[in-house]
């Protein structure tokens, strides 16, 4: 007896797949440095020639139809993706469905056969698919790097060998969790002269339809932990790109579908659904009875309605108000370093960068000795001016300003108010002419101004805000990601009992610290297969990489039982 | 560094109850049979005058106040109890406070506290906490007996050893989530020349006051896996019993306050919340904004209001409407015994009791030999006559019907239409001369009539519906557990590849099936810690013992990172 007959089963190919699978269980769960996909753009491990053919390519498919989708569809639609470095539309055409519920039946018939296969053939053919999708790294980079904005090497690694790797854990903890209790037992009970004797079977069933909602920053690294958790639990998935940045992720779905049908499922398992303004469709599609399941990164407005919806389950990454607290440091100019590249990477648009220090205004132990607020901030201010006007390092850290809110977001930000410590500017680069570009805005606001600086402002705009002490800058860091979120907090002081406190204090907050951030690591960056990546616990999110809750809230598990 | 220095730490408590949790997350993850706390009332396991002593407490405590409880609190309530062997009030009165606000602020100041010391000695109490229990099963027995209506037998089991049972599992799982990943590691990523390397911490951080709100049939059984889940996490909880069966999880409520206080923790960790007509507060509990976690066992109307409240983390069982699909026997005799029993069990007041039974109008195979569908239901209606009649067993196995709701319902059945097999009628109890009782009432009901056995008809009513074939019996369960839940399903069929459709259909629909059950095996019983009781998957409920998400959906994991 099997409660499911696996259908399509194919366990040559997870086995092929298998050392990669449990490789990440163990990395996981050691929560150790590991990385499945190198993250260096290197023509030794991803092909001599790799970079020169994707770059043509992506080149080669600029206006053109995207027809490397399998998915059944009635018509093309012309989508509105523009390069930020060029300002030019891209002109790239998808194939799509005239009414959103023909997404759903499309996703409804394939569903029956994905759900009643075994999680073995998922996992074989969800990893055969990253392995081809690392044949894509670079195109995947300049499709990234000309829909977000993005540098160059940002794009390669967080579109290619990051998001990969946050792909996999997803589809090594859906394995893990869906192999975890036998499927199969004798249970024997003792009652007196004779025991009680059942069979016992299990199954995991996926619990529904699935949508992932994209963003425009990151859309293949915020999109793939869901669509890959959906996909691993049994459930198709309806991928709605944001309209800005469909081509990366389009990219991911074709690989899928080709491996999918390959296998003898439908490619409808993995849906495109892309769309344009006016007709936007994912309300639409999120309304639908028929959806379940829902993972979203954008907006905490949008992103509090897709919560607030009956009878979904959601997963959620909206903004967040990140703090700096800064008590004292060993190295005044080696944080101020660290700092700099924090706020200037990509611009500020990270859900990760740093927005408000909170620097005692009395000034703090540098080294040993005092130094006084002035010549923190001076230090701060005088990094990031050296950082972004560098003529090779600075176009190469910030990229460019993915839309035109976040760029007009920055003119907006001198009507502020407060002293502005470092103005924005274009920064030139060389290779595109026409590129939108902005470098951080630094503004100075004392502490009562909570309502400016609570709010979130996406992109390239930070505050140094000087407080009593540092109590004082850990109830303001508190208090805004108790109430407005916080993905990120990063922290500098050499005292002991102040490390703890803040730590104790902030994760009351459910917010991760960073403490002494210097050399190469920064704030920014959450590490796969070792940092849970937003916790859940406060408005930035509901949901959390790698929690473990992240796959299993997918599916269920349900025996059958038979006297024997 | 820790990012919570634990407070009121007593590893030596945990290391005393080590064994127990190791033990009970072995038998979860092998889903063998194991019961740590025997199911049977032995003088020998339980104490040779254990029995009489509690029996003397029972009483000596009618008409008394409720004095054990140590939280906070301004005011008596006279509780609405009242026991449905004898129809008299148990005139218990309970501490409590006038304002739910006053419930919320008393939880929030011990939260703290609870949230910051490790799972080790949050482990250490909660199982000591059931330690003592097992000194209370008796006195939690009559309490059950006299407000649930369950038989003497029942109620010792299903309050007594069967929900510590329960509650283990959630501190098993809770424990192993929360250790599952270390604490404390050492990350060091390659980075050319030198290593990056930081000291990585994390800890688990509740995600707030937690309410769990009782039913009247279960009162210990159904609240303690979410009471103790919540406990594990560092969730304060505010218990909020059914107005009618409050003395037995008050009794569980006293015994974990008591060793709470021990350890240095408030009581208030864990607070009574009672009520009475006309002054309920659910709701008003349930919509204050520190909620954030609710568990809920009861109608599935009230429960819809409680899944679709804003910004909680719920955990339902509802009303499900239970299916059994005959499709051949190997011995009819021996079916019909078994699902005789299973409809009269504590009068069908169990979720997990079916309510429909499917047969085939053209008849089935019982050994080998055609039977027409009129046998087999003289055979049911013949057995369940038998069994309630009987002048040991009927009562013993009825119990007594806990609400005049339900009786009232019995009473209604008469007007559903349909052919009615069995009249329902009151069993005498020698030992309560005032029962208020009622065996189960069988009637024929074509599969057309839809509407009627597609509801839940709570109690001892259940209907026999002619079929056109297994197919068309499957359709129509698998329809109603789709639309409607269901929490169990029965099946017979002596075919394996009816078997195998029968089971991919139900769990489709996200339904466990018991097949073939005979002798003492019953499809209402759900073995603690091998069954997942509830799927979680259909609308009987969002939540499944002892799905891991049971517990982690109730604490984050937060990290802190140090540059070392």
């Amino acid at each position: 007896m099997t409660v499911y007959a696996p259908k399509n089963q194919n366990l040559p190919l997870f086995e092929k797949h298998r050392a990669i699978v449990e490789r990440a269980i163990e990395a996981l769960h050691k929560r150790e440095f590991y990385a499945q996909y190198p993250e260096m753009p290197s023509p030794q491990v991803y092909g001599e020639t790799a970079e020169a053919d994707q770059k043509q390519r992506f080149e080669a498919q600029l206006g053109k139809k995207f027809d490397r989708i399998k998915q059944s569809a009635d018509s093309w639609l012309v989508a509105d993706e523009q390069s930020p470095y060029t300002q030019q539309k891209l002109g790239i055409s998808y194939p799509v469905y005239k009414e959103v519920s023909q997404y759903i039946a499309a996703s409804q018939a394939a569903w029956t056969d994905w759900k009643r296969t075994d999680v073995q053939t998922r996992a074989g053919i969800l990893v055969e698919s990253l392995e081809r999708m690392k044949q894509s790294f670079y195109e995947v980079a300049f499709s990234t790097m000309h829909t977000t904005g993005q540098a160059y090497m940002m794009s390669f690694q967080a579109s290619g060998p990051h998001a990969a790797d946050r792909a996999l854990e997803a589809i090594a903890l859906g394995y893990q969790e869906q192999t975890r209790f036998p499927s199969k037992l004798t249970w024997e009970k003792p009652a007196g002269k004779v025991n009680l004797k059942l069979e016992k079977f299990s199954t995991s069933v996926g619990k529904g339809l699935s949508l992932a909602i994209g963003c425009a920053t990151f859309p293949i690294w915020n999109t793939v932990p869901g669509l890959y958790a959906s996909l691993i639990t049994g459930n198709p998935v309806i991928v709605k790109p944001h309209p800005k940045a469909i081509y990366p992720i389009a990219i991911v779905v074709a690989l899928l579908q080709e491996v999918l049908v390959e296998n003898g499922f439908s490619a409808d398992v993995v849906i495109l659904a892309p769309d344009a303004e006016p007709n936007l469709i994912a309300k639409k599609l999120a309304e639908n009875p028929a959806i379940k399941i829902i993972d979203f990164t954008g907006s905490s407005s949008f992103g509090g309605y897709i919560e607030a919806l009956p009878g979904k389950i959601t997963f959620t990454e909206k903004a967040g108000v990140n703090s700096m607290i800064i008590d004292s440091v060993a190295d005044l100019g080696a944080m101020a370093q660290n700092v700099a590249f924090s706020v200037s990477l990509y611009s500020g648009q990270m859900c990760t960068a740093p927005q408000n220090f909170y620097i005692p205004k009395t000034g703090i132990k540098a080294a040993g000795q005092h130094v006084s607020f002035e010549e923190v901030e001076k230090a701060i201010v005088d990094a990031v001016k050296g950082l972004v006007t560098h003529p090779k390092a600075g176009p190469a850290i910030l990229g460019a300003i993915q839309s035109e809110a976040t760029q007009q977001r920055v003119v907006d930000a001198k009507k502020i108010g407060g002293k502005v410590l470092l103005e924005s500017q274009p920064i030139a680069n060389a290779e595109f002419p026409n590129i939108r570009s902005a470098s951080p805005m630094l503004i100075e606001l004392p502490a009562s101004a909570k309502e400016t600086f609570e709010r979130e402002m996406f992109g390239p705009i930070a505050f140094i805000i000087p407080t009593d002490d540092t109590q004082h800058s850990l109830q303001l860091a508190s208090k805004s990601a108790h109430e407005h979120g916080a993905i990120s907090c990063g922290a500098y002081t050499t005292d002991e009992a102040t490390m703890e406190m803040i730590a104790t204090v902030m994760a009351d907050a459910s917010t991760p610290v960073a403490f002494n951030l210097t050399g190469s690591t920064y704030v920014n960056q959450n590490a796969g297969f070792s940092d849970f990546h937003v916790t859940g616990g406060n408005p930035s999110g509901n949901a959390s990489l790698t929690n473990p809750e992240f796959v299993l809230k997918r599916f269920t598990t349900v025996q059958a039982k038979v006297n024997v």
